[in-house]
């Protein structure tokens, strides 16, 4: 029994939803603690980006996010786009980029302007289009003034996968992919919401990335042993994660990792590492040392792919830890303790 | 174009969340207006309780509910009970008992109890296996204290039908069916929040009614020719809109209405038609006469169909309305302009 269960007075703390450690404690422990098993070969104890639940002859994925993002617009995006990529990218990371539905739950303020919330829903819209999804159902509920600060949006969805892919696939050599630039979303959210001006805007790289997974699922199939989007804790949480469930390290090396220099600008301003911040529109994958050109050419066929690049591998030491190879030496990258840059989800 | 869309200065109200017409016309004229057609049978378009996917040959029933219900913990039940009924009830009444998945998202306010939070992971639990249904997947977002009045959580379902029943499909000579008591959760929540005491202690009928749902279907199949469950808005929204949807009129006999005595008691305390508010245990069917018997018989052979009964038909007259019969007269029975008892969803 942890301190914690005898702490009486304990209450949720900012770091609890920031989704590292002290998120999957507090869902571990407490919110899924007494739930029936839900007997899924990827399920809630799983904790990957979806679950797999097997329908007749398919393997249809399931996930669901809350976002509660400050601001709700912000330089390349805004609350809505990233309600509609963000679930679309958790079914995708997991094989299902033909997404078959979404719900949309809106609860929002009394007193909130009509026009924000057309905005929202205008790029809900026009992100459903670039995703080639469908909003099918949702909710709507209204707090009292004063009872919700803005807005909150909850999608769900529901795809279809011909290869699931999890992400505790890694093995040993296995490369791993970064479908695009590191560190944008992150530092876009945190300029706009601290007024700071680096001399140039960072935009934020949200955007659904179900079109270029799948152009690394066609050409690779089950060569993709792994993949994860490295949202809340940035890639030094994700990768963590998928070093940890596939028992293997992982080694980076800082050279090959797409950083651009806005980010890398702004970051030392902000005293911030771009491997720990938030990213909405990107994948890591892992893949089969004999697939990684074809998976990379794959992927910069697509628009949204041209930065893609191997970044590292997995290796049979340092297992669950990330290793950074600064080219000057050698030094872990954890997951952030806390997330950095927090309420950017 | 309607003068809203003039009005610059427009801000969401309460009203617009409450299940009625104003929720209709925001989601259809705001929230909803420039999404890509989803090309379903039952989709958004058709605004029942759920949408029906079909993957594979399954037909999928997918459904979305986020819950900010005041008090959260009540007699009778609390906001994770009424998270997981909710969302299993609208599966249900889609036709889809089996219920194959759900989905939990949290967002709770800094600063909260995890006492209180366990209390609602607990009753989520318990409800889950009166449901005979799983949780696989979640979100847990945490607010700034003061963001956020508490809590909100976000369930959404995947269940598969096996005969999918949508809310439009009365004809003339259909008999109205409740599958038990009305009234309950909203005056339950109502006496708890404003803390008036009736002398007795409603209880919110808040439960999964996929079970006694479920006897129905086994019986009748194709002969429940539409379901619908009478949350927000009551038994008079739901009957309501399944008259308009089904383009018939419908008579209900007051006599036959199942309103026990505490809540008929109570409700004229507040001033409030049994018949206007919230319910969260109970469904409306509509049945072919010749199947109702069998249907009447086979829900009161549940635990949660003992008070099942006719309670009114379908006409072929005074289409999109509701009459009731009161023994002394006919008058209409219309949706509330407004919820009776707001924020109690
Ligand atoms: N309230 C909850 N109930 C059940 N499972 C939960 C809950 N909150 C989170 N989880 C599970 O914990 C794991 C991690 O969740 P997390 O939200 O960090 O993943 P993600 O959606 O991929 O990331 P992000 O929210 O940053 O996009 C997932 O498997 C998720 O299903
Ligand atoms: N934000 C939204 N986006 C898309 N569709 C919505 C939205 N809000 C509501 N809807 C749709 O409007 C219809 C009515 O929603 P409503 O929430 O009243 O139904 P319900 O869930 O059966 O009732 P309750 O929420 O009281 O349990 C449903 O078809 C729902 O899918
Ligand atoms: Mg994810
Ligand atoms: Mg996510
Ligand atoms: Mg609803
Ligand atoms: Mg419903
Ligand atoms: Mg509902
Ligand atoms: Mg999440």
């Amino acid at each position: 029994m942890t301190d914690e269960e005898f702490d009486s007075d304990a209450v949720v703390t900012l770091e609890q939803g920031a989704g590292g450690k002290a998120m999957r404690d507090l869902v571990s422990e407490v919110l899924t603690a007494g739930l029936p098993d839900d007997s899924l070969d990827i399920g809630r104890e799983a904790m990957d980006d979806g679950a797999v639940v097997p329908i007749g002859d398919r393997n249809v994925v399931f996930t669901t996010d809350s976002h509660v993002v400050h601001p709700p617009f912000f330089p390349g995006g805004d609350i809505g786009r990233l309600a509609v990529s963000g679930t679309v990218n958790d079914l995708a990371v997991m094989g299902a980029t033909d997404v078959r539905a979404l719900s949309s739950a809106v609860v929002v303020e009394a007193g909130y302007a009509e026009s924000d919330l057309e905005r929202i829903a205008d790029s809900m819209a026009r992100t459903c289009r670039e995703a080639d999804a469908a909003i099918v159902t949702g909710d709507t509920k209204v707090m009292g003034h004063g009872d919700l600060d803005g807005i909150v949006v909850n999608t769900t969805g529901v795809g279809v996968a011909d290869h699931v892919v999890g992400d505790d696939g890694l093995s040993p050599d296995d490369v791993l992919v970064s479908t695009g630039e590191v560190g944008r979303h992150g530092v876009a959210l945190l300029a706009e919401r601290e007024g700071i001006d680096f001399g140039t805007t960072v935009e934020s790289d949200v955007r659904p990335i179900n079109g270029v997974v799948d152009r690394a699922l066609s050409v690779a199939g089950a060569d993709i042993t792994a993949m994860k989007d490295p949202t809340r804790m940035g890639l030094a949480g994700a990768a963590s994660e998928m070093a940890t469930k596939g028992g293997v390290g992982i080694e980076l090396r800082q050279d090959r990792i797409p950083v651009p220099s806005d980010v890398k600008g702004a970051s030392e301003m902000l005293g911030l590492n771009p491997l720990q911040i938030a990213n909405e529109g990107i994948a890591l994958l892992g893949v089969r040392p004999t697939a990684a050109a074809d998976v990379l050419a794959a992927l910069r066929s697509h628009p949204d792919g041209q930065d893609a690049a191997a970044i590292g591998k997995a290796i049979d030491d340092e297992h669950g830890r990330v290793l950074l190879d600064t080219g000057l030496g050698t030094r872990y990258l954890r997951e952030p303790a806390t997330e950095p840059a927090p309420r950017i989800c």
